[in-house]
């Protein structure tokens, strides 16, 4: 309390890329975080929760384009001048769990997570520097079974959670087959391959031809900026097309398309293989193309993967901010990264898995009008006319939410009795309680049924407005099945 | 890839003070937060989730026992230089959110929020830098209806996950009260103020005649330190002593002794004025002594508290780390804080609110026996006795899987029979189930019931181990049936 100088006030403001989530934008995450772990458990899989803070060595640098080990992650030094952050991601936490208890923990060990994770990127529209991943991994399973599990797995997910058949798609690749494509072609040069790489990315945006001149000599693109090519000869860039292009409606000629890119190649070959022991395993289940396809478009941007690649695509249309239309896309993806847990122990362990981005997955269902939009559960509000009967009003809600209805009691400055209503709209309660003093004193309550109120003082004529009285008055002792019925009208 | 020098291996460590939740630690607190929620919600509260990540200057320093901003924080600087921290509770952030989002929000604003808080201080024995808290607050409420609903809340979570009545208590006191005891003492040193509230804090555990020693002279304490004393005479300190020993079985005798105390105040007036309110209004909707007391000792650490305080405690007994009795102690507190808005509007907005340790409140049901030591929900093990036959194991746990069972295929290495069945162990899995090539041409399955084969491992005798099998052989299409069975049979 030495301090005397008046400190100025400080901004009410979130920090810059994070923000604030209220009511039922809360409550839908927690709903389907809910429902994704009941799918994941019945899948055998355990929950695992670490915390938001790892050391900056145990995270590593795995994330995307980033090269310095504390670039893109909110990072610090602790009281002994080591490096802390705030987790990217759910994975590396998971090597790290891994590798430290592997003493304690079955093997495989498939388990699930899901919270928050921090990325210190460029905010943007729709992106904040904190968002919620649901993951689950399988750690010390080399066999490709675990990845068609876990593909069967997120399609059952995103079934529960309310996408509907048709309207998604889990695709699968291999990294070994694009390995293997990019073996053959003799390419030695890292930055040629990395370019590659990028050009095979931009498929789905530029197609076949603009892929040729991208391999090639460049392209000019819709924006008409010169994009210059990775400099291939045509029979060069042949086997990059012909893996791009070798999806078929019969995926046993997808993978002959396939075992023709990869030319000779032993990784190639190996990867195709796997590709058809998933497509196999899980065709014996069930899961046809119209919810899990081998697709060699698939990529997937971390340099961790191994093996086997997948994404869930939503396929339905929506409209843009430019009101264009367009495909939702990605809202889940991973596949099998061998060599994590290998960092710690120096033994390989092979782990798969998969990350929901759940943010984006509510925002599907909302533009499918699939949650939110129903009528939302606010509180009955029991007005206060006499504030020294603060006890009578306080036990009235009691009484209904003993009676499992949500109410509460107007806590603020009674005395204007307009605001109390106005309340009452902003909180979209269905009824409102009103005990004046002659109330009391016959014995009763007012109870208005504002959802019918609002109703009548859109639509109704005078004659409907009389007939259709949306305020009743009832014994006080009917209090609570007087808004149980009108509650029970609304629903 | 230009490095060439191979770094060390990293350290596969939780950083110091923070750890790794596993399996039902993670599920039980997500349930014990799913039923705090619906009461928070059946009292009108609406969920809010701000980030984890706040700016420094909106946090302030509220931390107890902290004098500079960024001590007892997780802070680091954005690329603005701007500083950035972790949350250390939820309050700090409601006030931000209040002053940013007020224009938009109902007045008054009830709200409830949980998640993880971080707090850079020496960690100890069950104490650790990442917990989590769940709080409820109302913000613009002036009315202490606001705060005994908040008790009331508070009883009425208590009992709803698990704490029977009787084995907690929820104590409330006013700051008002206090500062009027101070102020008839005439203390104008705040160093001396400072003094008589620590002394105060003290009382649980040295009683009266120790507090007065505490305020005069000093004390020889129970390790044989001598701990100076205020050096108050023992007319001066008698308020104090009145005041702490002012709680009486008869609740108005108990505010009478209070008033006495407070001499002449006039804002010890308005606490126990307060005080008496708040015991009216629970009093009136049936929260006795058994579940509510008015208790003058409780005095919260926290500085910005300026009314009513309250804190639940548990009241059971439980051994200590070295044997002793001792009662679990306190797992919620709060109480009416009116200036954080203001720090940050300059309009003073009243606030009052709690905030449950969900961590200490789940190791309290856990020390009673009322969560865990059931049965583990482990999933049905599906081992693997042909490798090439892998769809057909899937099949048989997605046929579990539909019947609403938890099963998994063994996705190690199956070379090894007996260790499929080690794995299914440390899986506390209830059941095994085994088709080799004999099973598969036969059309069945073997069905191994784990926990009946553990209970006759244990304790039978060789005829009991006969009579009663553990295994048991079905045709392949009574798979789902018999596991169910033995399922209903266990559980």
């Amino acid at each position: 309390m030495a301090k005397v100088k008046k400190a100025p006030r400080p901004k009410a403001q979130t920090p810059k890329g994070f923000r604030d989530y209220f009511g039922a934008e809360v409550t839908e995450r927690a709903d389907m975080l809910k429902t994704i772990a009941e799918v994941y458990h019945q899948y055998g899989f355990d929950a695992l929760e670490s915390s938001g803070v790892e050391t900056v060595e145990a995270l590593g640098k795995f994330l995307p384009d980033v090269d310095r080990p504390n670039e893109g992650v909110f990072a610090w030094q602790d009281e002994d001048d080591a490096w802390m952050a705030l987790r990217y991601d759910l994975t590396a936490p998971l090597a790290r769990v891994y590798a430290q208890h592997r003493n304690d923990l079955p093997l495989p060990y498939r388990r699930y997570a899901m919270g928050p994770v921090w990325r210190n990127e460029k905010p943007g529209p729709g992106r904040y520097r904190q968002f919620y991943q649901c993951d689950a991994d399988t750690v010390g399973a080399a066999n490709v079974a675990a990845d068609a599990e876990i593909c069967a797995m997120l399609s059952d997910t995103l079934e529960r959670v309310g996408i509907p058949r048709g309207d998604y798609l889990v695709r699968v690749n291999n990294r070994k087959v694009l390995n293997g494509v990019l073996e053959t072609m003799g390419l030695s040069d890292d930055k040629q391959r990395d370019d590659v790489l990028r050009t095979i990315d931009k498929f789905d945006k530029v197609g076949e031809a603009g892929v040729r001149e991208l391999l090639g000599k460049g392209r000019l693109d819709a924006s008409g900026a010169y994009i210059d090519g990775v400099g291939l000869s045509a029979d060069q860039a042949e086997p990059v097309v012909a893996f791009l292009t070798s999806k078929d409606a019969d995926v046993a000629k997808t993978f002959a398309n396939l075992q023709d890119a990869i030319g000779g190649s032993k990784v190639g070959s190996e990867g195709v293989g796997e590709l058809e022991k998933i497509g196999d395993l899980l065709a014996a289940q069930g899961y046809g193309a119209d919810r899990i396809e081998i697709d060699p478009s698939v990529v997937r941007g971390l340099g961790y993967y191994t093996g086997p690649v997948f994404e869930a695509e939503l396929t339905f249309e929506i409209l843009d901010d430019k009101g264009r239309k367009r495909q939702f896309g990605s809202v889940a993806g991973g596949g099998r990264y061998d060599d994590l847990v290998k960092r710690f122990t120096g033994q390989e362990v092979p782990a798969t898995g998969v990350s929901i981005g759940v943010d984006r997955l509510l925002a599907a269902l909302r533009e499918k009008g699939r949650i939110g939009g129903t009528v939302a559960a606010g509180p009955v509000v029991v007005t206060v006319m006499d504030k020294n009967r603060m006890a009578d009003y306080q036990t009235m809600v009691a009484e209904l939410r003993n009676a499992g209805i949500r109410a509460e009691v107007y806590l603020g400055n009674p005395k204007n009795f307009g605001n109390q209503l106005k309340y009452a709209d902003k909180r979209q309660s269905p009824v409102a309680v009103i005990e004046g003093g002659d109330e009391h004193e016959n014995g009763v309550v007012q109870i208005k049924d504002l959802i019918l109120g609002a109703k009548i003082a859109e639509n109704a004529t005078l004659e409907e407005w009389k007939e259709r009285p949306s305020q009743y008055e009832v014994p006080r002792d009917q209090l609570v099945a007087k808004v149980r019925e009108i509650l029970d009208l609304n629903s």
